[in-house]
């Protein structure tokens, strides 16, 4: 679905003439060098085309005005928010507007009494959670991108993070949600109330949606109390596989801790490089695990000491705790500065990375670990491994040289790769990035004909145009 | 969508010759009284047709071959478990074919590692639950009609029930389900694994869609460790509206009680002439409330003792505690029986019963309670209310004379004004019960245009002969 053939020049005309005067002032820009300041996301690798238009929205009413212009026009529409995506799914596809949410970051209301909130989509995460602890309540998804990414970027795709291994996703957070339909159509989606079942949940369809369905416009999510502090546990192994054996065993007991990340020998290496960490250059992999037993102390330590005995039957080098929440802060910040450190290494190093994100069943990560073996001896690249071990939520980093073309070949072949294993052992291709425009080639593997038939058809039926995100998340099925 | 003029002689001819020999032997009954005795659910005063025959499907492969012939012709198909339903959606349309999965009623595969269970769909809830005990596993969900609903219908309505309060509802723990669209296709859809956001999330779409997109064949469950003893507590208070006062503040301080129940006067007077439950019935409302402490007894001790002050301050006449198992369970069965009791009033005085099923923002059912005082006076119907309160999901039952014309029009209009009080107060027509046939009407009321025409055109794009259960759910819309 590309523009009309409508020349460029009379659509930036009409867009001067007839959609302007419909947004708040200055919300339009064509601009070249703001235009194309805005025309991506964190995505290293992802097609980015050249935008028509960016139209930072203040109002509903600046959504609805740029998607029923779009609408008249056939012009693709990108809803970004943050853009902190690695997926590529904000960035621009040539010839259409960029619709950001970003300035449209109130929060509109908190009502303790419901526990709720509501929002606009452009508020940061972590600033969403810094307004609501006052009020003694919590917002528990956090994505690793906490500090940057926006509430309706978390929605669009569905964000995970360090705490759904407890706590959830975001979906499991939203109760009611505003979206501007392609034509402009503004509707409410989803109840206020804790259970409801009027019709399809189309809310939740939203949700992870990537902007291919619709712009959100406005969220109601449910919160809770204020997590209580939790105990910290920092077991060593002699390599990824005893990891991972603990992680299945210690989860498939029916353990409820608050975090469970696991990094390995390279990323510990990396880490260290990168700052003062402390963390054990010897291990061959990390567990970084948390209890807050639900506010009970004697709980958390119960939790944190069957933890230690899984590990201790699983090589366990060593295992330390903490609950001095200092401590427990700085390892879980040495844990989110994972994917800077691979950054800077990578920056050094020839400037080529690929972050993938295969979602496993926990008890298939000892395999996944041997699988990942075989894709670095065979392409000789290194990659390191990240992970929301608990959920099975697997981040292999393969690390290349972007100037060198059989490097970059055999690490796009790895990427693939690793999603084939993931699939193989019964895994997704994507646990919590979304599919963006990097995937949407492998969705298309991952999904049978049945569900890629409901796909096409739903996105066609709610977006008949097909301006929504065009090349994004569907455009292979 | 009405059957084709094909007439009904031939279509019979039809069956036999070219459905018969692709099903399971005995699947097919087209004797009247064997079909006619499976054209209904559990809905009073929901409109029932009459069917064309009955398939019970034992395999994938007879819902497949159904769902082919009844594509090829036209005729509707009425999907249906154990008919325990409340609404309507499984009562047959004229022409239809029956389908019921009842006796798809097996187990696949329980998997501790991963915490799952994969069944069939016509798996009782309770017997489920039981045969996952031996393993140390539970799966929540636990609807009024545990005892006789099955997981398909369970899935079909997303079922609410007790636990919600902590628990959540059916939604929350389906993982994956496979599903037999209306042309025969079989597909899965959602992830095994704890995460996944590769492409929408049609698994969540199809539960709660009550048979209107699809027949779910198969279902890969979320279960979670036994869940522990509660300790229960019992407050009395003068009225209904201290008792919805005191769960508006005890939740609103963040509880977390794993079961919040609460029975008006007349719902008190009904249960003790139904059985020697031994409540008060001096009281003008009751709270039943239990609080598991996610395993820690002085957690619960906590909580309970916080509802105990909560409701102190509320007017509460009594409160009494229990930490025996057995006083525990008799009181959640007396709970259990309110229906059973309810009918058996309804029975023995004039045979008319309305079940509603609103829910609310919890701060909203004081006020909720006043707005009932009024539809009782202006009717002068007997209305009993129990509700699944901390989730302000309310259950008045509105009685009448169905042999009386007025008593049996002051009735619908009583039960469409509590509808309309629902929605007022910022609610939904319905948090768990579903749509049906019974409420179609209602979604579109509650539906704004936007969402309206989401659901027609997803409907059409699923099913676009529109075989699926027609005249459910989205007949109005």
């Amino acid at each position: 679905m590309s523009a009309e053939p409508a020349g460029i020049r009379e659509l930036l005309e009409d867009l001067a003439a007839k959609l302007t005067p419909e947004l708040t002032e200055g919300a339009l820009s064509t601009d070249p060098d703001v235009v194309s300041s805005h025309a991506r996301d964190e995505a290293p690798f992802a097609a980015v085309g050249t935008a028509l238009a960016l139209v930072r929205a203040r109002t509903v009413q600046d959504v609805q005005a740029t998607l029923r212009w779009a609408s008249r026009h056939r012009v693709p529409v990108v809803p970004q928010g943050a853009r902190s995506g690695i997926s590529g799914g904000a960035n621009a596809v040539d010839g259409c507007l960029l619709l950001s949410v970003e300035r449209m970051d109130r929060i509109l209301q908190v009502n303790a009494a419901e526990q709720t909130v509501t929002v606009e989509p452009g508020i940061i995460n972590q600033d969403l959670k810094d307004a609501l602890a006052p009020h003694g309540l919590s917002y528990p998804p956090d994505p690793g991108s906490v500090a940057i990414s926006s509430i309706g970027g978390n929605l669009a795709t569905n964000a995970g993070g360090l705490c759904c291994v407890k706590y959830g996703v975001t979906r499991d957070y939203v109760r009611e949600i505003a979206v501007v339909l392609a034509d402009g159509t503004l509707t409410r989606l989803g109840t206020k109330t804790a259970k409801g079942v009027a019709g399809l949940d189309l809310c939740r369809l939203f949700v992870g949606s990537e902007g291919t369905l619709g712009v959100i416009v406005e969220a109601t999510l449910r919160l809770v109390p204020l997590l209580p502090p939790p105990l910290t546990a920092v077991a060593t192994f002699p390599n990824a596989r005893a990891a991972a054996s603990t992680v299945a065993e210690f989860m498939g007991a029916g353990a409820r801790p608050s975090l469970m990340e696991s990094m390995d020998r390279i990323s510990l290496d990396l880490l260290n490089r990168f700052g003062d960490f402390g963390l054990d250059e010897q291990a061959g992999a990390l567990l970084l695990m948390q209890s807050d037993g639900d506010g009970v102390a004697a709980e958390a330590a119960r939790e944190v000491a069957e933890f230690a005995a899984v590990a201790e039957r699983n090589q366990a080098l060593d295992v330390a705790f903490s609950d001095d929440p200092e401590d427990s802060d700085a390892l879980v910040a040495a844990r989110r500065m994972a994917h800077p450190a691979f950054e800077r290494y990578s920056h050094d190093h020839g400037g080529g990375q690929l972050l993938d994100d295969v979602c496993l069943p926990r008890t298939r990560i000892p395999e996944f670990y041997d699988r990942l073996d075989v894709v670095r001896e065979r392409t000789g690249l290194m990659i390191a491994v990240v992970a929301h071990a608990g959920d099975g939520n697997m981040h292999p980093a393969v690390f290349f040289d972007a100037a060198d073309q059989e490097s970059v070949r055999l690490a796009h072949e790895a990427f693939d790769e690793i999603m084939a294993i993931g699939l193989e052992l019964g895994g997704t291709i994507t646990g919590e990035h979304g599919v963006g425009s990097l995937k949407s080639g492998w969705l298309a593997r991952e999904l049978d004909e049945g569900s890629r038939h409901l796909h096409r058809v739903i996105k066609d039926a709610v977006d008949p145009l097909g301006i929504l995100n065009p090349t994004k998340q569907f455009a292979a099925l």
